[in-house]
Protein backbone atom coordinates (compact mmCIF):
# COMPACT_ATOMS: atom_id res chain seq x y z
CA UNK A 1 0.00 0.00 0.00
CA UNK A 2 1.17 3.71 -0.78
CA UNK A 3 -0.26 6.96 0.50
CA UNK A 4 -4.16 6.88 0.82
CA UNK A 5 -4.08 10.81 0.31
CA UNK A 6 -2.59 13.72 -1.35
CA UNK A 7 -2.40 17.00 0.99
CA UNK A 8 -1.49 20.00 -1.09
CA UNK A 9 -1.06 23.36 1.28
CA UNK A 10 -0.95 26.45 -0.53
CA UNK A 11 0.14 29.83 1.19
CA UNK A 12 -1.26 33.34 -1.16
CA UNK A 13 0.28 36.11 -0.45
CA UNK A 14 -0.60 40.04 -1.62
CA UNK A 15 -4.05 39.08 -2.82
CA UNK A 16 -6.71 41.26 -3.11
CA UNK A 17 -8.42 42.30 0.15
CA UNK A 18 -11.72 43.19 -1.63
CA UNK A 19 -12.12 39.70 -3.08
CA UNK A 20 -10.81 38.17 0.04
CA UNK A 21 -13.45 39.29 2.09
CA UNK A 22 -16.61 38.48 -0.44
CA UNK A 23 -17.94 35.22 0.60
CA UNK A 24 -19.43 34.96 -2.48
CA UNK A 25 -16.00 35.14 -4.59
CA UNK A 26 -14.07 32.75 -2.35
CA UNK A 27 -17.02 29.88 -2.54
CA UNK A 28 -17.20 30.21 -6.57
CA UNK A 29 -13.22 29.87 -6.14
CA UNK A 30 -13.51 27.02 -4.44
CA UNK A 31 -16.61 25.22 -6.58
CA UNK A 32 -14.07 26.16 -9.59
CA UNK A 33 -11.13 24.20 -8.45
CA UNK A 34 -12.93 21.41 -7.24
CA UNK A 35 -13.86 20.99 -11.03
CA UNK A 36 -10.71 21.67 -11.84
CA UNK A 37 -9.38 18.65 -9.67
CA UNK A 38 -11.88 16.64 -11.04
CA UNK A 39 -13.90 16.38 -7.59
CA UNK A 40 -17.36 16.20 -7.23
CA UNK A 41 -18.56 18.52 -4.14
CA UNK A 42 -21.15 16.64 -1.53
CA UNK A 43 -21.28 18.88 0.60
CA UNK A 44 -20.13 22.86 1.76
CA UNK A 45 -20.07 25.34 4.91
CA UNK A 46 -19.13 29.24 4.41
CA UNK A 47 -18.59 31.43 7.06
CA UNK A 48 -18.13 35.34 7.06
CA UNK A 49 -16.36 36.81 10.24
CA UNK A 50 -16.69 40.01 11.72
CA UNK A 51 -14.75 42.54 10.77
CA UNK A 52 -13.34 40.83 8.03
CA UNK A 53 -12.35 37.15 6.59
CA UNK A 54 -13.74 34.26 5.27
CA UNK A 55 -13.67 30.41 5.74
CA UNK A 56 -14.82 28.13 3.27
CA UNK A 57 -14.76 23.95 3.18
CA UNK A 58 -16.30 22.13 0.17
CA UNK A 59 -16.63 18.88 0.92
CA UNK A 60 -15.82 16.57 -1.96
CA UNK A 61 -16.26 12.62 -3.21
CA UNK A 62 -12.20 12.72 -2.87
CA UNK A 63 -11.98 14.68 0.61
CA UNK A 64 -11.95 18.44 1.18
CA UNK A 65 -10.62 21.89 0.09
CA UNK A 66 -10.79 24.78 2.62
CA UNK A 67 -9.86 28.20 2.60
CA UNK A 68 -8.93 30.59 5.22
CA UNK A 69 -8.25 34.59 4.34
CA UNK A 70 -7.35 37.40 6.19
CA UNK A 71 -7.84 40.59 4.28
CA UNK A 72 -5.89 42.72 6.53
CA UNK A 73 -2.76 40.77 5.38
CA UNK A 74 -3.83 39.89 1.47
CA UNK A 75 -3.19 36.39 2.61
CA UNK A 76 -5.17 33.25 2.12
CA UNK A 77 -4.44 29.44 3.49
CA UNK A 78 -5.35 26.78 0.93
CA UNK A 79 -5.48 23.33 1.58
CA UNK A 80 -6.34 20.40 -0.83
CA UNK A 81 -6.61 16.96 0.52
CA UNK A 82 -7.83 14.08 -2.05
CA UNK A 83 -7.79 10.40 -2.03
CA UNK A 84 -7.93 8.48 -5.87
CA UNK A 85 -5.17 8.39 -8.44
CA UNK A 86 -8.00 10.36 -11.29
CA UNK A 87 -8.27 13.61 -8.81
CA UNK A 88 -5.55 16.19 -9.54
CA UNK A 89 -5.03 18.29 -6.50
CA UNK A 90 -2.46 20.35 -7.72
CA UNK A 91 -4.77 21.67 -10.77
CA UNK A 92 -6.69 23.11 -7.97
CA UNK A 93 -4.23 24.91 -6.74
CA UNK A 94 -3.20 26.94 -9.47
CA UNK A 95 -6.47 27.32 -10.43
CA UNK A 96 -6.75 29.43 -6.84
CA UNK A 97 -3.53 30.76 -7.33
CA UNK A 98 -4.64 32.12 -10.96
CA UNK A 99 -8.13 32.82 -9.84
CA UNK A 100 -6.90 35.18 -6.82
CA UNK A 101 -4.00 36.90 -8.66
CA UNK A 102 -1.81 36.62 -5.69
CA UNK A 103 1.41 38.26 -6.55
CA UNK A 104 3.26 35.47 -4.49
CA UNK A 105 2.46 31.84 -3.24
CA UNK A 106 3.83 28.76 -1.56
CA UNK A 107 2.98 25.46 -1.97
CA UNK A 108 3.52 22.36 -0.23
CA UNK A 109 2.52 18.66 -1.30
CA UNK A 110 2.31 16.45 1.55
CA UNK A 111 1.58 12.33 1.33
CA UNK A 112 -1.05 11.83 3.93
CA UNK A 113 -1.69 7.72 5.08
CA UNK A 114 1.54 5.89 4.78
CA UNK A 115 1.68 2.91 6.65
CA UNK A 116 5.35 3.42 7.12
CA UNK A 117 6.04 6.43 9.67
CA UNK A 118 2.37 6.90 10.91
CA UNK B 1 3.59 39.67 12.42
CA UNK B 2 4.33 35.79 13.33
CA UNK B 3 2.53 32.97 12.09
CA UNK B 4 -1.39 33.78 11.72
CA UNK B 5 -2.55 29.99 11.86
CA UNK B 6 -1.42 26.65 13.25
CA UNK B 7 -2.27 23.71 11.65
CA UNK B 8 -2.26 20.23 13.14
CA UNK B 9 -1.56 17.07 10.92
CA UNK B 10 -3.05 13.85 12.35
CA UNK B 11 -2.64 10.04 11.04
CA UNK B 12 -4.80 7.73 13.22
CA UNK B 13 -4.02 4.22 12.99
CA UNK B 14 -5.23 0.40 14.01
CA UNK B 15 -8.79 2.34 14.75
CA UNK B 16 -11.68 0.30 14.79
CA UNK B 17 -13.46 0.41 11.47
CA UNK B 18 -16.82 0.03 12.57
CA UNK B 19 -16.47 3.58 14.59
CA UNK B 20 -14.76 5.01 11.84
CA UNK B 21 -17.45 4.21 9.38
CA UNK B 22 -20.08 5.55 11.56
CA UNK B 23 -20.99 8.89 10.36
CA UNK B 24 -22.81 10.22 14.22
CA UNK B 25 -19.68 9.02 15.44
CA UNK B 26 -17.28 10.71 13.32
CA UNK B 27 -19.60 14.24 14.26
CA UNK B 28 -19.62 13.71 17.42
CA UNK B 29 -15.46 13.60 17.71
CA UNK B 30 -15.13 16.72 15.75
CA UNK B 31 -17.91 18.22 17.46
CA UNK B 32 -16.24 17.35 21.32
CA UNK B 33 -12.49 18.18 19.45
CA UNK B 34 -13.64 21.89 18.77
CA UNK B 35 -14.58 22.31 22.56
CA UNK B 36 -11.64 20.80 23.46
CA UNK B 37 -10.19 23.53 21.49
CA UNK B 38 -11.62 25.81 22.21
CA UNK B 39 -13.51 26.80 19.41
CA UNK B 40 -16.81 27.80 17.85
CA UNK B 41 -18.85 26.15 15.56
CA UNK B 42 -20.01 27.97 13.13
CA UNK B 43 -20.81 25.32 10.54
CA UNK B 44 -20.23 21.97 9.08
CA UNK B 45 -20.35 19.44 6.44
CA UNK B 46 -20.76 15.66 6.73
CA UNK B 47 -20.48 12.86 4.22
CA UNK B 48 -20.82 9.18 4.02
CA UNK B 49 -19.03 7.07 1.35
CA UNK B 50 -20.09 4.10 -0.42
CA UNK B 51 -19.52 1.52 -0.21
CA UNK B 52 -17.36 2.75 3.32
CA UNK B 53 -15.90 5.89 4.43
CA UNK B 54 -16.90 9.11 5.98
CA UNK B 55 -15.35 12.67 5.14
CA UNK B 56 -16.54 15.43 8.07
CA UNK B 57 -15.29 18.79 8.48
CA UNK B 58 -16.87 21.47 10.90
CA UNK B 59 -15.83 25.12 10.11
CA UNK B 60 -15.19 26.77 13.56
CA UNK B 61 -14.90 30.62 14.25
CA UNK B 62 -11.21 29.91 14.03
CA UNK B 63 -11.18 28.13 11.22
CA UNK B 64 -11.57 24.34 10.64
CA UNK B 65 -11.51 20.76 11.69
CA UNK B 66 -11.58 17.77 9.27
CA UNK B 67 -11.62 14.22 9.22
CA UNK B 68 -11.23 11.73 6.10
CA UNK B 69 -11.47 7.86 7.61
CA UNK B 70 -10.82 5.16 5.30
CA UNK B 71 -12.37 1.87 7.85
CA UNK B 72 -10.71 -0.77 5.64
CA UNK B 73 -7.19 0.49 6.90
CA UNK B 74 -8.30 1.52 10.26
CA UNK B 75 -6.86 4.56 9.07
CA UNK B 76 -8.35 8.26 9.45
CA UNK B 77 -6.79 11.67 8.28
CA UNK B 78 -6.94 14.34 10.88
CA UNK B 79 -6.46 18.22 10.17
CA UNK B 80 -6.93 21.01 12.89
CA UNK B 81 -6.40 24.51 11.73
CA UNK B 82 -6.70 27.21 14.19
CA UNK B 83 -5.97 31.16 14.22
CA UNK B 84 -5.85 33.13 17.72
CA UNK B 85 -3.91 32.87 20.71
CA UNK B 86 -6.66 31.28 22.54
CA UNK B 87 -6.94 28.08 20.64
CA UNK B 88 -5.99 24.78 21.51
CA UNK B 89 -5.39 22.82 18.43
CA UNK B 90 -2.94 20.36 20.00
CA UNK B 91 -5.90 19.36 22.37
CA UNK B 92 -8.74 18.39 19.69
CA UNK B 93 -5.38 16.51 18.42
CA UNK B 94 -5.07 14.62 21.69
CA UNK B 95 -8.78 14.20 22.16
CA UNK B 96 -8.98 12.57 18.87
CA UNK B 97 -6.34 10.40 19.09
CA UNK B 98 -8.31 9.48 23.15
CA UNK B 99 -11.92 9.00 21.50
CA UNK B 100 -10.79 6.93 18.45
CA UNK B 101 -8.40 4.59 20.81
CA UNK B 102 -6.51 4.61 17.55
CA UNK B 103 -3.22 2.38 18.52
CA UNK B 104 -0.47 4.22 16.42
CA UNK B 105 -0.70 7.97 15.54
CA UNK B 106 1.23 10.12 14.57
CA UNK B 107 1.07 13.90 14.83
CA UNK B 108 2.96 17.31 13.22
CA UNK B 109 2.58 20.76 13.99
CA UNK B 110 2.82 23.32 10.99
CA UNK B 111 2.64 27.06 11.26
CA UNK B 112 0.77 29.00 8.60
CA UNK B 113 0.83 32.44 7.53
CA UNK B 114 4.30 32.91 7.68
CA UNK B 115 4.82 35.93 5.81
CA UNK B 116 9.25 35.28 5.17
CA UNK B 117 8.93 32.10 3.03
CA UNK B 118 6.02 32.88 1.24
Amino acid sequence: MQKLGTHVLVELWQADPVQLDDLEWVRRGLLQAAAAARCTVVGQAFHRYAPQGVSGVVVVAESHISVHTWPEHGYAAIDIFTCGERSLPEAAAQHLIAYSGAKRHFMQVLDRGIPGPG
